[in-house]
């Protein structure tokens, strides 16, 4: 039985002086061909669950036998998992700037051609090693910019920078009130088989500012440009973003069910030596441009009728709007639904919304996954 | 059938000069003598469901004989109902002076002994016009105070004003994550039975800030210095508050529950004609200085393993904290309990928090209250 | 003399069903040829002067002669303004989500070389008019999106929607604590010389979000496009940032200041029969990639030490930096600077401040414009 | 030359299990005859410039000759210090429950006729070592309550059992936009000519939850009691609050005017061997009962008039409210003044207001006090 090693790494200062740090936990492999590991949790404060999925997951790890580096880093953002405001934590953006947590991670928009250019002749291995060492000095650099950077992306990209030299990297995320779901890119949806997740979201391999998209997309790019030189190999990295279910939420038994889904998949990936299977359950899967929000089509308190993660008929209320402001008009009391079928994955925490706040996210045109 | 009729009542005004304004809804009663009534809903922004029993119970008396003239006053707080932080309502205190909104109310501080030595000659009714006048008559020399009052005092006594003409009074709320439970004066413990309410909290008959406190305790100490007078009659008015389950939650089926509560009350005290009966259920009691506040001993994720609104017995879990910063000791998960019985009534809304935060208030050295 | 015509217009409703509205008032031109204007104020909570400097316009154009229509639009977000959060307003962003209420702004992406294939057989006056129509009507079917749109983006396509009806659009905000200064387009940089703001921004002429953008973003495109094609004229419609001082200020008579230097240009383009000259007064410019920001190196108390408005030589302190906590080291108090001469244009409104948070911004590389 | 010698202590936790802790510093005094003294700073997260005060007051002592030991705790409550909300820091009050962090401290409550009874044999000196004692250990016995305590009384009674062990206790805050003044109780009204503060409010010797209070109270009580026995000494202990101009500033030529008049006061306590002036200034006074907060009589946009710490005769505008939402009528821009001489003390941060908003607090009836 081996435990984990702890460190920390710092990722920025408080006014008050104090260090922000990070906890860090690493099992070290016996294998160094096997694939590493970054596995990340609560980068939006509220949404803890993922602390819990580690702590059953380092828990299980003692007993297997590890043979690829896996580094955790819980608690991952300081700053917004300790803002609170009212009951709740206020943690999805920088307080000061508004600007969402997960948008903060560095876009290194590689000029591939170039760098390929330079290095082609360069075996596949030294050719990924040189371009992941590229990779973290371009954080590296980020990090000591002459005028300095916002206290949002230095946590990003310190962050990142562990991300880069991991093979695989999984964020750990919740919805506001959600059932379990994947982001999960195009390229690599076969993953999506392995986790005990039943919903996936098939997302471009494109950057839209999140860890998962920071981490793959670069190696997207030069896997994309190497075929098209003639030269062939599979995406070298791969990132999802695990959202397991609701924010506010410590759940150690379900946390024990994700712990294994994670754990599943490393076994597919060879980074432990133990075989452990994926559960068997059905999963679908959307494309992103089907995931739909639906907004306030007016004020009113909201009684939430669909049941996340349950196929909803169309015509079916999504929501009843209460507008007892207008009681005794046919205002008072009223069912928003939607005009084609979907399975509705998240809705808003509040009960109570202004026009225009987003009720609910769904997934339409939803198709079965094959099973492992 | 009888629709109520619709008004509005300003509070205030923000800083743009929109008008602050409350809804009002009355049912005129057909009988001069019978009681009259008042019932406010969502003074504190998040809890909301106390507009969905008033407008199940005013769907419910369009079809009775209404009595007593009845006033609704739902979405008593418009400021605090509209100010969101992040996904959730910061409507407990007011956003500038951090004031909890349920403590603003006025404190009338009446000199019961001079006011009685004017106005004994007075017959009972006569008597309680009277005193009515006067406490109305003082809100409205408040709201007129020569330097001004504070925002959430002037809304408070706006709606204290309204209150003070009623024979009864509801403030309908809810806790966090909460079960149903009633604060009653120790000297109206009877009327907790009508309600479909299975805890209830007996307080003193002093003022401490809330509306039902600031209904009743000028009516107490009146009644109180008149005994001592050699004059007998019962506290002529009666306040409650009504804690409807947990808050940013709109159920209008639970709502239908508590509505059909109300009117068994009212039916009870001759505000309808018809004869209501209270639901049959078990219903608990407890003083409140044996309702206790537990604090977090220290900081962490928070596992809420009791269920509110259900026994616990001594040494059984209220709650695991998660320490995974300190993954590896004993003290990484570690849970919580009490050395006496008790009943949880209420925990925190979020899963992560700071040493001292209130995780629980439990109702200890609880008795049955009989059946009507 | 006459007054300006009031209206107002919904953008929003709140969670109690109370509206949203702005205020609009008008100014009727007696010239159909005028150029027509639309200037908006307050689309931050905080950055309120705009609304004293339409106030002191207003009255002024009483004794004018307008000949163009002028619509003003103060306090242009009125959830913005109302949203205090302690002592200040917590205006920039959308409270719930973080968006920043200026970015919000609808990018119309026009396919230009489609549409002028269609339409350039009109003159350009009836080419002026449909391509306004068309983004008029692009904002409409915005608003009435199948799915809903967000809070702020409804608010923002509202005001969008009046501005694209206007000639010249003047957008009024102000720093944090701020001297004054103008985003001016590249192509309309002659007209920085009119207002009495003695900093100017040069902006590319590119979409980013803001109104001043989503303004005369497509109509520099079919300028450039027609252009392209052989057909020339000068962007039709011009459209500016104005950034008064600080936020959390009223103060009229400065107010009455920036009223004439907007009389001034307002003047020289015809919108108001009478001769009204600019102010004397040097005016600066520096372009948007030579403006920088300044983060904070590392966490403290800050004394701001430059003035804004006032240029800094190279290696002039900036900051001090006290860290009271490292006493006795000799990071407890230390002088940040740059390596480059610069005028400071504003600070954080905050004295203590995290690592990363944004401490000034400074224009460098910084000429003078010359006079009218 | 000394330097301060540096320790800190923990007064709370974070979510994260970060300690909340504060940085302390002591001079250890030479005679242990001389009084002994505690200064802290920032209790309120904005209100900064007490730490610039200690850190120019640490800088001077190191050239004096400390008779009496003296501990420095400045940023005092990290939280509130650490805690943003947009551009400015929102530590008045905890976010959580939305108790001013300046009303936390303990009331002791104590039962002086028991305790005197008990230990009126003992001398002066023993007498006021036992009670103390007993002070100190009534606040440890606070942080070991069996169900916990808040967050916010654990940090107080913290900084709260620190304070007991010294003679002088001094509190630093800031107002708002303020001018300096002092919170003095009435019966040590004479060291108000110490401090280089012009204006002096003169408190009752009673507790309202502040740090003065609780210093100085249970003191003021036994004086007051053993007075009553025939026993008479002056109050042992002396405690203030001072209010150094604004928050959000950090000014160190400023701090070390104040520092000064620190200096000044603890050299005629004989708290250095050195002989140091008060500053040569007009001091005046009022009582807490003629300190005036004027309310907002409508809500609207503010042009501050009234300068702070400058007085301001009867009728003279304070303040005046611009509601260009009623631009055309006289209510669009309106002058409100007092019937009354005052001098305005502080007034509120932000430049709109809702209803109700306290404006400024301003001097009424007031009275010069004579110099040293």
């Amino acid at each position: 039985m081996t435990k984990a090693i702890q460190s920390s790494v710092q990722v920025g200062e408080l006014a008050t002086g104090q260090a922000l740090t990070v906890p860090l936990y690493s099992f070290i492999g016996s294998e160094s061909s096997a694939p590493s590991v970054y596995i990340q949790a609560n980068v939006h404060g509220a949404e803890v669950q993922g602390n819990a999925v580690i702590y059953q997951l380092m828990t299980l790890l003692e007993g297997y036998q590890v043979l690829g580096n896996i580094t955790f880093a819980p608690l991952a953002n300081p700053l917004g998992i300790n803002q609170k405001s009212g009951e709740f934590t206020l943690g999805r953006f920088d307080p000061i700037t508004g600007v969402n947590w997960n948008r903060e991670y560095f876009d290194h928009q590689v000029d591939v051609q170039a760098w390929y250019r330079e290095h082609q002749h360069l075996t596949d291995n030294a050719l990924f090693q040189a371009y992941r060492s590229m990779l973290v000095e371009a954080c590296q650099k980020r990090l000591a910019q002459p005028f300095g950077i916002s206290t949002g992306h230095r946590l990003a990209v310190n962050l990142q920078t562990m991300a880069h030299q991991a093979d695989i990297v999984l964020d750990l995320h919740t919805g506001p009130k959600s059932c379990k779901h994947l982001y999960c890119p195009e390229y690599d949806i076969d993953a999506a088989r392995y986790f005990s997740i039943p919903y996936t979201l098939v997302i471009p391999n494109s950057f839209g500012g999140a860890m998962d998209e920071a981490t793959f997309c670069p190696w997207w790019q030069l896997t994309q440009y190497a075929a098209s030189q003639g030269r062939d190999f599979s995406v070298p990295v791969s990132a999802f973003t695990l959202e397991l279910a609701s924010q506010e939420r410590i759940d150690l038994d379900d946390a024990l069910v994700d712990a294994k889904g994670i754990l599943a998949y490393l076994s597919y990936r060879g980074v432990i030596a133990e075989n452990v299977s994926p559960a068997k359950m059905a999963r679908f899967a959307c494309y992103l441009r089907d995931y739909k929000k639906c907004h306030a089509p007016k004020a009113g308190l909201i009684e939430y009728c669909a049941v996340v993660g349950e196929p909803l008929a169309a015509g079916q209320p999504l929501v009843n709007i209460l507008r007892i402001d207008l009681y005794g008009t046919d205002q008072a009391f009223q069912a928003i639904s939607l005009p084609m079928d979907c399975v509705p994955i998240l809705h808003f925490a509040s009960a109570s919304v202004h026009q225009g706040t987003e009720l609910y996210k769904v997934m339409t045109k939803v198709f079965a996954l094959p099973s492992v």
